[in-house]
């Protein structure tokens, strides 16, 4: 089956929808688009693009254990959706849980982290709320304006059209990996955990893209995403080698695994997955390429509903809803989900 | 000392600010206004108010128990500070964190709590994100807009102005009392805890007032930072007797509490303090009344930064500072901080 409901994630979402009513002058319907976008009074040419993202699992299960991550991440989250509807930031707000015992240093870290990445993307924190609690809980609220004409959602492309990623992905599956699967220490460093949010890049494909959603859940749940909103299929005709983050393809082969499982994970790299129609192709390029920007194109949009990858020379399917829920089935247990992703490789 | 700093929430906020550049083409400084105000890219009449509040306290300390209540609230407070702002409502994002164990009815009841509070207000749940974690955490971030000539902030009074509630005061104390005192159970039922944002009042105060906040840490807390901000005092005349909920005064006289310290609890009741200069009163007060709407005329502002109130007949000044910080000296322990309230008074 094909469609959202097949997923847990989406399944658990809906029971919180379906509460609520939806504003009249909101351009999205539930699931398809990163950041939601709502009409403005009196404002016939903008959209205001906001997002919400907190960022707790990640620490809790240890994935995250420098404070400076978490502060990172929690930017980039945000401004990743952002980028993911083609939004000019205006900027974040921060809600920010820490347990009442955590060191002055340890605070620094996270503010540390969140004003490097505020820099790196030239945005600013606007304001926010601290609470002290149990756990570590930091939430990100950023908000953006994206012209109502180049409106960029995850529904719009059709079978024929190129796909592109906007960089190099399969570090946040690295990340995991190092963390979960007790390979070795530091295979995989936390500090060279530092995704970007492709703001400019988003901005940019906006102009020529039929539907664009980040990684942030890696690149293999956002595939089957696009799949279950578009009723399409994806060929990746580029071998995940190819297109995989150098660090991530060395852990893989390291640790002898396939290549496209670092594209498995759902922790992911905040790059852009999008869509090209054939008769924008050449403009993009040339545009991405007058910015120095060289996304892959690694493969196409057909009409069956199904997500290809090349695995050993050959395009085979793979059952990515199983994928997805299998994360949760197995209720974050590393070893459990490896095992899980080869059998479901067998057995399809 | 009446600087921001002598507060320790000031102090504790003040930690995080010094990290972060301030955004070049944002309206308000730092404690200036409940939302955040930023200006919009080729919108010269308007502002975007912004801002982000966590309810996580108030559930692990036991003040609300059911999740409709904690639903209400994580609503209620966001547009509280997009009315103290006189902000028209775009609508509100939530991050929801719950712990993995909790039962279906649970989550249905947060979800009718923020649904109806959305339904009251007539506004939107645009988006969120869900999350499991150790601890019940529901952030709302609310967003609206402003015409930048009508901005309102908490700086701006000057003395002689009048000094307004938009409504009765002290159903947040009087549910914070009957939960910890241990006074008698359901003394002031949860249920009874529905404070309303006062979004349209905003609006209409916009026009009038010269500033505004909301009362979500309660009314003492509110007077105190407005002094701060506006290095002047309140001398409130009327007595607190008058402008309290009945239910709270109810409350107070049968545990033999003086009135105004159903204003000292850090847990207020989402009402609007603001300031009307002598020649906006009667326009004000014809233009309020025409919307069948009576706000308490409850004192003035004075020179001196001081806080008065109207106790036993005579106007005697109260340490606002002390009984902010108060609260945090005694982590919340609500004999002690009774105690702490009368010794304050005595020997002030």
């Amino acid at each position: 089956m094909n469609t959202l409901e097949t997923i847990l994630e989406n399944r658990l979402l809906n029971t919180w929808i379906r509460h609520f009513n939806r504003a009249p002058f909101q351009i999205n319907n539930p699931h398809e688009a990163d950041a939601e976008l709502i009409e403005i009074e009196d404002d016939s040419s903008r959209l205001l693009a906001i997002t919400i993202d907190t960022i707790s699992e990640e620490i809790s299960t240890g994935l995250y254990q420098t404070p400076f991550t978490m502060g990172w991440v929690t930017v980039m989250a945000g401004f990743s959706d952002l980028a993911a509807v083609g939004a000019v930031p205006l900027g974040i707000v921060t809600a920010i849980s820490l347990e009442p015992n955590r060191s002055d240093s340890f605070k620094q870290g996270i503010a540390q982290g969140m004003s490097a990445a505020c820099k790196r993307l030239g945005v600013f924190i606007l304001g926010g709320d601290t609470n002290t609690g149990s756990m570590i809980s930091l939430t990100g609220c950023a908000v953006g304006i994206v012209p109502k004409e180049n409106k960029m959602i995850r529904i719009g492309c059709r079978p024929g059209d190129s796909v592109f990623i906007s960089g190099p992905a399969g570090s946040g599956s690295a990340l995991g990996l190092t963390r979960f699967a007790g390979i070795f220490e530091n295979a995989f460093p936390e500090n060279d955990y530092r995704p970007i949010a492709r703001l400019k890049e988003g901005q940019l494909i906006r102009n020529y893209a039929s539907c664009c959603m980040d990684t942030s859940d890696g690149v293999i749940a956002t595939l089957d995403q696009l799949m279950r909103l578009n009723q399409v299929g994806f060929e990746i005709d580029m071998a995940p080698e190819r297109f995989l983050h150098p660090a991530a393809l060395a852990l893989a082969n390291t640790v002898n695994l396939p290549a496209w499982m670092m594209l498995a994970g759902h922790h992911g790299e905040f790059e852009l997955i999008f869509t090209i129609p054939p008769k924008h192709i050449d403009p993009f390029l040339n545009y991405a390429n007058g910015q120095n920007w060289m996304p892959f194109r690694i493969g196409k949009v057909i009409e069956k509903p199904t997500v290809k990858f090349l695995l050993n020379g050959k395009l085979e399917g793979i059952d990515t809803g199983r994928i997805r829920n299998l994360f949760i089935e197995v209720e974050g247990n590393i070893d459990a989900y490896i095992k899980g992703l080869n059998n479901i490789l067998i057995t399809f």
